[in-house]
C-alpha cells in the first residue's frame, strides 16, 4: 500500500519540539565540553530554550550570607549567573529558568538530592527566600534587559510531588513556595511569565488541587508544567540500571494530561510545557545511547506539539552528574550527545526534524511529510520499535510514498540520511571495541566517524508532479529523505561515454 | 584463494607519495578557499613539500626595475614571496621552488604559457637573472634560516623540453639556464640542493644530453626530476577536454624511467623526483573528479615509492587557472580538493595511504598491508580499472586475505572506509543533482556530505594469531580497513538481553 | 574658552560614514589577508556596503564565448563572484555594485587601465553588454533573493569622465552605456536600484549634462555619484607618489557639490553617493599611513553625513594593486589596514567613529560629542592639520567642554583612547625600525602592538549635572573619549589603606 | 650613577620561574574559562608543568567502590582525568602530579579542607590506597607513554606539615603514607620521578626528620619540594582578607632554606621544587591583583633560579573555589589571570620574561639584563616596593644603563612596554568603574584593553657599540625594554619633507 502523500498542506509542523532542551546543573554550564556540545547541538538543530536544576543551589553561589559589623546580611552574587547565561546568548539559547534548589544556609533541613547534594526543603526564612528571588530576577532584568527576560519562562521548583525532591512531598508547603514566588516575580514585573507546578509523572490529583489553590487566592500562574517518561522499576547493576518501557505513546499521553485535566478549572487554556521527557527518567541506562531510543522516540516528536507548547527532551548532553562521575564514555547518560561530542542516534532524530520544512503534509504511524518554502519535500522514517524485547530483529519494515512535487522537471534528487543498529550509531561502534571506558584519541575519532548518519542519494523520475519514494528500514532505523526537483545545467555536449576519450568525437 | 599475509615486515612503506604535493600558481597561495584547502590536506594527508609554477613572475612581483636620478635600477621585492612562505610553513608544509617563469620586463621574448601568461623565453639580461635567483634564495636564506631552506629542493625551470614552456624547446638555451641558476644557488650555500631538468614525458634524449653536458661542464646537480602522465591526446569539448588513458602501470614504467637511463652516466644514483604526475594532465577533463582516477592510482601510491624518492601529484586543489577562471564547481580540475574544499575520491586514497602503518606487510596487484607499532593492521584495497571502458560495471572485485594479529584477544575490531562510483563521491552526487554550476549553500553542505566515505565496521574472530578478511569491492571502490585487537572491557554484569528490562534480573 | 555641550540631542548622527567601504578590484576578496582583513574591520568598525572595481573583467571570469557546433555562444559563469559574494555576506557586508569594466573578448578597443589590465572601452556589441548585465543581476537576484538585492546599489561604470577610465572620456558613448545598462536592470526588478555616473573630481557640466539627457530620454536613475579627492599633481619618486593637499574642508564642499548642481534638474532630491573619497587618489602616497591623515579627514566623518547619504572611505585594506605588487608593507596604500591587518591610524578614527552614540550633541571645529541610549557620553576631537607643512608641529592643541551627565551619580569614569604622532601610529614604529620592507613575524607582532591606540582612564567629578572635561592633544593627534556615570558597588568595609594590612582593623 | 652591562655574558637565564606553575582543583580544569586562560597564557608565557589539588578527590571520581555478587569491588574511573589530561597536553603543558587528598570512601575521617570538602585523613585501608596509586599512575602510563610520564613529577600530598591539610599534621602518618607511595608509584617505573614532603613555610624540623626517615628506611625521593608565602597573619573583611608582607627577599631566603638545611644529609643535591609561593598564601588577598604585587615579585623571578630548580606561582588563574565561589570579578584571587582573560599586572611580569633572552648579562636590585641569539637585548626593571605602605607614592625611581650592542648600525629602535599603579593595570581600572562585582560586556572590553602594557617605541644612538638606557619608573612600575640594532633599508629617495608635496622635488 502506497500513501499518497496530499499536495496541500494540513497546517504548519510545530516546532515545540524545540522549543525547550534539558541540562545538568547550572554550574556544569561552565565547562568547555558542555559549551562545546551545546555550540555543536545549536549548529545543528537550534533548541529555543534551555532548563535545568541548581541555579539556586551552593555550586552557583548566589546567596551568600556574611557578618559586618556584627549584623548578619545577606549578599546576592552572579559571578556565575552571568558567566553562563552571557555563554547561553552567546550560543543562540535562552533559559527556561527552574527557581530551586535551597541555599544550604537557607534551608529548614539537610534534606538533598543527587550526587552533588541539592537542598530540597523549604527556606528556614520566607523573606529571605523572597529577596534571593527578587534580586535574581532583577539583576537579569538589569543585566540583559527586560524584553529579553519577559520571554524566559520561570518555573518554581522541580517535581515536589516526589519526596526526593520536596521535603515530604507537601504539597501544602509548595504552595506556599510556589505563592511567595509568583508574586515576588511579579513584583519585578508583571509581565514575566511564571509557572509550575513541575510534577513528576503520575502525580494524581496534584495539579488539581493546584489549581484549586491558586484559583482560590488568585495566584499568578502564566503556564503550567508536568513531566513525562515511560521507565519502569529499576533493575540496578553497578553504575548502571535497566527497566521495562512502556509504549511511546504512553508519552503523548502523558503529554495530553494536563490540558485534559485542566478543562474546566480555572488553569485550562493555560500554555502547557512538558519541561522533562524521555524514555527513561535514570541518568545511567544505557537504552539512552541506543538507535532503539531514537526510533521510539520519532513518533513523539512527530506528533507531540499538537499537545503541548512544548517537550523538553532531558537532556541535550552527557555532561551531567546526578549520580557521580560517569565511569565510562557511554554510560546510559541522558546526553544527545556522549562527552566529547559523540553523537547518539537520538541526536540525529534532532538534527532529522531540524530539517524538516514547515508545511505539514501529512504524519503517519512511521512517517512525517513535509514541505519548506524552497518546494523541498522531506520524510522522516522509523521503524517501530518493540520494547518487549522479544522480536531480536524486525528489519525489513517498509515505508512507500506517492509524493507531491510540483515542480517542471523530469527528475528529483533524493539524500537520504540514517541511523540505525547498524549506522550511525556510536553505541554498537564502542560496543563492538570492547565498550573502552575511555577510550584514546584515536578511537574518539573513529566512534565519532561511525556516529555520522549513512548517507546515499538517488535520482527518482518525477510524474504527474509526482515521486514514489520505496523506504526499506533496518533495525530500529530512523531515516531522513530530503527530495527536491533537479534543475538539469548539465550541457548539451556532455556525453558520459566520452570520459575515458573511447566515445565517438563531436565534430 | 586467499592471501596469505606474512607476519613479519619485508621493509618499511616509502613515503615519497606524501614527499610532495603539486599546486596552482605562485601567488594562487594568497588566496583563502587555497588556504583553507591546504590546511585540510594537510591536516588530513600531510605532504612534506609543495612545489608550483610562477614563482619568478609577473604576478609575485620580486623583479622591480625602476630609474632613478637618471639611472635604471633593479629592485628585488618579497611581498608575496612571504606571504606565501609565511603561510606555507605555518600549515606544516615546505617549498619545493621551482624557479620560472620569465619576469616580462626580463624576457628577451614575449611568448607566453597559460591563462595567466608566464613568460616563458631566456632572460634578455643574463646577469640580471642571476641577480634575481641569488637575491630570492638569498632573502630565503635571511628569512628562514639556512639550515631550513637547504631543505628545500630547488628546481630550475619547467618541463624546458616542451616548446609551449620553453622558447623552441631549445636544449642549449636550458643549459645555459641551468649551469647559470645552479651555480649561482651554489655561491649562496653550497649546500643548496639544486636539480632539473622537469622533463616532460617522453622527452627522448634530453635527460642524457643533460647528463653530459652537467659531466663535461662540471655543473652542479643534486637530484634529477621528470614529469608523468598517462593521458593521449586532447578531444576538446567547451570548457572541457576527454582524453583515453594508458593502463596505470604506465606510470611506474615512467617512474623508473629516469633512473633506468642515467644508469651509468655521471648522474647514476642521484634521487629522482616525479615533480608533476597524475593520469590526465589537463586541468579540465572530468576523470580527475572520479572514483575511476582514485582506483587508478591507487597501485600508483602503493608502488610507487620503490622506484623514486618523491611523486608528486599534480595538484592539490583546483584554486588553478592554467585555463582560466574554472566555469563550474566540479571542471575537472586536477585538485584533489574541489574549490571550497569539497573533497574527491582521489582525495580520499590520499587519506587512506595516510592512515597507512609504516611497516610494509605484503603488496599485491588490488591491495597492500601495513602494520604500525601499535599492532594495528590496515590494508588498502582497490577494485581494478578497465582503461577500455567498455566494461561499464565491473562490480564485485574479491581481495580475500588471512591477516596476523599478534595479539591474545579473541576479536579484532575492523572499520572500513570506502570511496566507489557510489560512495563517498561528490561527483556522482553532483552529477545526480543536475550539475549546478554554482551550488548555493544547501547544495555545498549536501555535497560535502556525500564527499564522506561510507563507514562501516565489524567484529573479526581471531583464530591462531590470523583475521580473515574478504572484501567485496563495488565499482572503481577504493577501501581502507583499519584493524585493531579488541581489549574488552565489557563489565561481567553486562547482559544485552537485559537492555529493555526484560531479561532475569541477577540477584 | 569652555564648549558647554547642550543637554538635549539637536539631532542623530548620520552614518552616511559607514554606509560603505571601498575596497580593490573584485576577485582580490578571494585573498585570505583580505578576508581576515575585512573581519577585522567588520567587527570594530562595521561597514554596511563595498564597492571596488573588476566585477566584469576578465579576472572574475564572468563573459565565457565559446563556440560549439560550429556556432558561437557566451557562457556567463559565476564561480568567483559567488565565492567573493557568500564571503561579504557571512562578514556581514552587502555589495555596492559598480557594473565595469569591459571584458576583453567584448571590448571594442585594447585601452587598459592599471596594472591589472582593467579594459575600459565601449563593448563591440550592445546586446552582449546587455546579456552580461542581464545575466549577472539575474544571478544574484537568484541566489540571494530579491528583497536582498534591492538593497543593492547599482553603479554604472567608473570616472567616465577620465579618458583614463572611459576611452575618450566619451560623454555620448556613456550615456548610450548608462541607458542601455539602466534599462536592463530595471527589465529584471523596476524596484532595483540603478544610478551614476560615478564622477572624477573636477567633472565640470558632466552632471548637468547627464540630468538633461536621462531627463529627456526617461532613463531611470535612483541615485546620483561621484568621487572626492583633495590631493593636487603627483611628483613621483620610484614606487611612490607625493603630492600637495587642499585643505580638508575642499572635501566636504565636493561632496556638497552634486545636490548643488542637480538643484531645478529632474533628478533634484536624489540620493547622493559619495562612491570614492580621501586625502590623495593615488595608491602609493605615504600620506595615506599617517596620523596626518586621520586628523585630516576626522572633521569630515564629523560632518560628511549633513551633506550625502554616504561618503565611501578608498579603500578599507592595502590589498591592492593598482600599480602592482607592492615592494614594502608600508607603501602609501589606500588602506585602513597594511597587509597583514596591520592598523593605521585612520583604521582607528573609524573605529572611534564606530564607538560613537546615535544622538548629536554638538559638533565643533576641532570635536564631535554623542550621546547613546544608555547614557554614555563620547567625544571625538582632534588637533588641527597645517597642510602646509610648515608648522613643524602643532602639539598642545587643546580642547575643553562642559559635558551633561544626566546621572545621580558623583563621579564619572573616563576612557580616553587616543592616536598620533606618537602614539598608536605603525608608520612611527616602522619608520623607526628602519623601515623593513618585509618585517619578519616578530617584527609585525611589534608593529601590531605599537598600532593599538594608547589607552588612559580617569575620574572625573560630576558637579551639578555636568563633568569638565580637558583634552591637550598631540601632534595629529585624534581622540575619543567615553564617559559613563560611576555606579559605585564599593563595599562600605573596603578601606584602600589596609592593603598591605598596616591600616586599623575594624572591628 | 650609569651601570655598564657587560658584553660577555655571565651564563644562562634559568628557565626555573616557567618549570610550573599552579591551578585550582584538578576537575576545574574542565572549566571553558580555564581553558581559555590556560591557553592565553602558554600562548605568551608559556609554563612547562602545571600543579594543582584534588587529583584524588570526589570531584574527579577516580576511586569508584561497588558491590556486585555480594562482594565489594573498587573499580578506578578515568572519565575526567583523561579529559583534563588531554587538554593539559593538547594546550602544550605537562602535569606535575600531587597525590591527594582522600577518597570520602577511603577516608578514615571526616576531616576536609576548603569549600570544597577535601577529606585530610590517612587511608582507612592502606592497601587500598596502594591500589589507587598503582591504578592512576599506570593508567596515565598506558595512555600517555612511559617516556612522557617519566618527565611528570609526581608530589605525595600538600603541607602534612599544617593540620588542617594532614589530620594533626602527623609527620609518622605522613611517613608511612610517603613510604607506601613512594615505592608504589616506582613499582609501575623505576625511572618514575617521586617526591615531596611539600612543606608549608615554617617546617621546622620536618624536613631533616623526613631526610632521616627515608634514609634509614631506604625510601625512593627524587625531589624534594617546599613552599614559599610571606604574608602575615589574616585580618579579615567579608569575602576579603588583608595581611601584612614581609620583604619579597623573604621568599628568596625561603627558596633557598631546604638546600641548606638538607646539606649533609642524604638527600643533598637533590632538585628542589618550590611547588608553590607567591605573595599571600589568601585567595581573597586584594594584593594579588595590584601593580604592586608584579614589581614585588620582579626581583623573585630574576634571581629564584638560581637557588631552586622551580618554583611555581600560585596560581596561573582565578578559577578556583578554595574559599568559594568569588563574589566579585577582582576579588583578591591569585590568578595571573582574572575570570574571562582579565591579565592582572603579575600576568604581564611573567609575559614580559618570557621575552627576555636566554643568556645573562647582569642583574642588579632593580634590573635584570640578557640577550638572544639574535642579538636583541632585553632589560627588565622595576621600582622598589615599600612593603609598609608608609611612601605613598614612590615615582621617579631611575634606572640608568650602558648596554652593549655588538652590531655596525648607528641606531638601536627599543620597545618599552610597562605596567604600573596607572598603566596597563585592570585593577586601577576596575576601582574607577565603581568595582562592579559583574562587569556587563562593555566593561568587560574596557577592562580588557586598560590591561594591556602602555607601549612606547625610541630611537637610541650606538655609540662606540653600546647604548644608553634612562629608565624612569612610575609607582610599582615594571617595564621591559628590548633593544635591536636597526637594519635601515630606508630608501636614498625617501625625504620626510616631501610628504606634504611640499619639499623640492628631485630632478
Amino acid at each position: 500500500m502506497r500513501v499518497s502523500v496530499p499536495k496541500e498542506p494540513t497546517g504548519r509542523l510545530s516546532d515545540a519540539w524545540r522549543y525547550c532542551v534539558g541540562t545538568g546543573r547550572f554550574e556544569l554550564a561552565l565547562r568547555r565540553d558542555y559549551q562545546d556540545s551545546l555550540a555543536t547541538v545549536q549548529r545543528e538543530i537550534g533548541f529555543r530554550h534551555i532548563r535545568g536544576h541548581g541555579l539556586l543551589s551552593d555550586g552557583v553561589g548566589i546567596y551568600r550570607p556574611y557578618e559586618h559589623r556584627g549584623a548578619r546580611r545577606v549578599h546576592h552574587s552572579f559571578t556565575y549567573v552571568d558567566q553562563v547565561v552571557d555563554a547561553y546568548l552567546d550560543l543562540g539559547i535562552k533559559p527556561f529558568l527552574e527557581l530551586g534548589f535551597m541555599p544550604a544556609e537557607l534551608a529548614s533541613g539537610d534534606q538533598t538530592v543527587f550526587w552533588w547534594n541539592g537542598n530540597v526543603t523549604p527556606p528556614r526564612s520566607w523573606p529571605e527566600w523572597a529577596d534571593l528571588v527578587r534580586a535574581t530576577i532583577s539583576h537579569l532584568v538589569d543585566r540583559y534587559g527586560l524584553a529579553e527576560v519577559r520571554g524566559w519562562p520561570i518555573e518554581v521548583w522541580n517535581e515536589p510531588n516526589l519526596k526526593e525532591f520536596w521535603a515530604g512531598a507537601d504539597q501544602e508547603a509548595y504552595h506556599r513556595l510556589y505563592e511567595l514566588t509568583a508574586h515576588t516575580v511579579k513584583e519585578v514585573d508583571a509581565e514575566l511569565q511564571v509557572g509550575g507546578p513541575a510534577l513528576a509523572p503520575s502525580a494524581g490529583d496534584w495539579l488539581l488541587r493546584f489549581a484549586d489553590f491558586v484559583a482560590a487566592r488568585d495566584v499568578p500562574v502564566d503556564f503550567v508544567s508536568q513531566h513525562a517518561y515511560t521507565s519502569g522499576s529499576a533493575q540496578h547493576v553497578p553504575f548502571g540500571t535497566h527497566q521495562r518501557l512502556a509504549p511511546s505513546s504512553r508519552l503523548l499521553e502523558q503529554f495530553a494530561g494536563p490540558g485534559r485535566k485542566l478543562r474546566g478549572t480555572a488553569l485550562a487554556g493555560l500554555p502547557v510545557h512538558i519541561t522533562e521527557f524521555n524514555s527513561s527518567y535514570r541518568p545511567d541506562n544505557p537504552i539512552h545511547d541506543t538507535a532503539l531510543n531514537a526510533a521510539y522516540l520519532a513518533p513523539v516528536l512527530a506528533a507531540g506539539g499538537d499537545l503541548v507548547d512544548s517537550f523538553s527532551y532531558w537532556t541535550f548532553s552527557d555532561v551531567f552528574e546526578e549520580v557521580g562521575v560517569p565511569t565510562a564514555l557511554l554510560h546510559g547518560g541522558f546526553g544527545l550527545l556522549a562527552h566529547r561530542q559523540v553523537k547518539k542516534p537520538t541526536y540525529h532524530l534532532y538534527a532529522f526534524m531540524a530539517r524538516m520544512g514547515d508545511l505539514l503534509l501529512t504524519r503517519g504511524l512511521d512517517h512525517l511529510v513535509t514541505r519548506d518554502a524552497t518546494g523541498r519535500v522531506t520524510v522522516l522514517a522509523w521503524a517501530p520499535v518493540d520494547i518487549s524485547g522479544r522480536d531480536a530483529s524486525p528489519t525489513g519494515h517498509t515505508v512507500r510514498l506517492s509524493i507531491p512535487l510540483d515542480a517542471p522537471q523530469r527528475t528529483a534528487f533524493a539524500l537520504r540520511s540514517s541511523v540505525s543498529e547498524e549506522a550511525g550509531n556510536a553505541w554498537a561502534a564502542w560496543s563492538a571495541m570492547g565498550r573502552p571506558r575511555s577510550p584514546d584519541q584515536r578511537q574518539l575519532d573513529l566512534l565519532r566517524e561511525l556516529a555520522e548518519p549513512v548517507r546515499r542519494h538517488q535520482a527518482l523520475p518525477i510524474a504527474g508532479g509526482r515521486v514514489d519514494l520505496d523506504l526499506t528500514l533496518d533495525r530500529h532505523e530512523v531515516t531522513l529523505v530530503e527530495i527536491t526537483a533537479v534543475a538539469d545545467e548539465t550541457p548539451p555536449w556532455w556525453d558520459e561515454d566520452r570520459l575515458l576519450g573511447t566515445g565517438r568525437e563531436e565534430r
